[in-house]
């Protein structure tokens, strides 16, 4: 008999991480067969959430265990958007890891990285064009829950989160499990969702 | 000029709570204006929620400041409803708070307070049946994203939490303010939701 993949999931945790940026993936991974979920923090310090959740991270970023999925959660990103240590460690996940999503503002840590060069992405309505600005080598996307490019999935504000979720696993196990665990979180918004997918690698100018 | 109320919602803590049940309310209350979020534990010890995340409660049954919403949300629920202290305080909360809101299996700990009797009620789909043997003076209520009866409202899984949530914000401040507070969160689903709100208050069978 065929042993059958466990996903391992993970999720980047900052101070001031929105907590359902957070909490949208987490819990569609942990509703899903085969899939777990874990949290990264910079280091194991308990991380302040916006508006004052406390989170305990699983591992740091020198302990991070391999990951098929890494979620970059929105909020206070201009806090870690200049870190090194993050946007290198960023860089690496994103040759090691199978997928990276980002919720909300997370698209902005990936700018930060240059991972959005080459691709479709977006974000918050609020801060598209300042996203734009900032990625300039590739295309954002208006009035989509989340953008498919590549090994970059990126979604809109806040709930949205929870689609790009199902999503990647969509991707990674089928449409059947993910319609199953829409319907184990009681999310019956997933299939008039899922046909909002805009999935194109643009051509980057100047390569 | 008249100074303008600030609501403050709580969320009940415990070992095994589902982490979207609690941060999907916590997001609502957070995006809107006059509202702040407290967590509440059993005691301050930090809580694993389920699948691994960790939170630090801001305060404890014994300590907990004034609410005008709290909110029970989902999870490894067997585990407290035997517990007396935190029913007694359950009891004690439904008369000094505006609204309880209970998300998923939250409902069960409303109905092992007695809170349920005479209520209409609903839970996630899978669990409305033995909700409805556990709180025999009350309702189940089945296909609705959320129940209004008086000061208690209960939503189905997981995510309907979200428009329990936007519906709690509706009740105190008014459509406009919930409204926003969906576009904030890019929640697009709130309005086609909030049509199916189930409100009655049923005559409790011997009252």
């Amino acid at each position: 008999m065929k042993e059958q993949k466990v996903y391992r999931s993970g999720i980047l945790l900052y101070p001031g991480v929105e907590i359902l940026n957070v909490a949208g993936p987490a819990e569609v991974f942990a509703a899903t067969e085969n899939f777990n979920v874990v949290s990264i923090g910079i280091n194991t310090e308990p991380v302040k959430a916006n508006k004052g959740f406390t989170l305990v991270p699983d591992y740091s970023l020198e302990d991070c265990p391999y990951l098929d999925v890494l979620v970059i959660p929105g909020g206070a990103i201009e806090k870690i958007q200049s870190n090194n240590d993050v946007l290198l460690w960023l860089q690496a996940m994103s040759i090691k890891t199978n997928l990276l999503l980002s919720v909300c503002t997370g698209a902005f840590l990936l700018a930060a990285a240059g991972l959005l060069d080459g691709k479709t992405y977006t974000t918050h309505h609020q801060f598209i064009d300042k996203l734009q600005s900032l990625a300039p080598y590739g295309k954002a996307i208006r009035n989509l829950r989340y953008t498919d490019s590549g090994n970059i999935i990126a979604t809109a504000g806040v709930s949205a989160g929870i689609e790009g979720a199902l999503h990647v696993v969509r991707r990674l196990t089928g449409a059947g499990t993910a319609l199953n665990t829409a319907s184990r979180i009681e999310y019956p918004y997933w299939q008039q969702a899922s046909q909002g997918v805009h999935k194109t690698t643009i051509a980057a100018p100047g390569y």
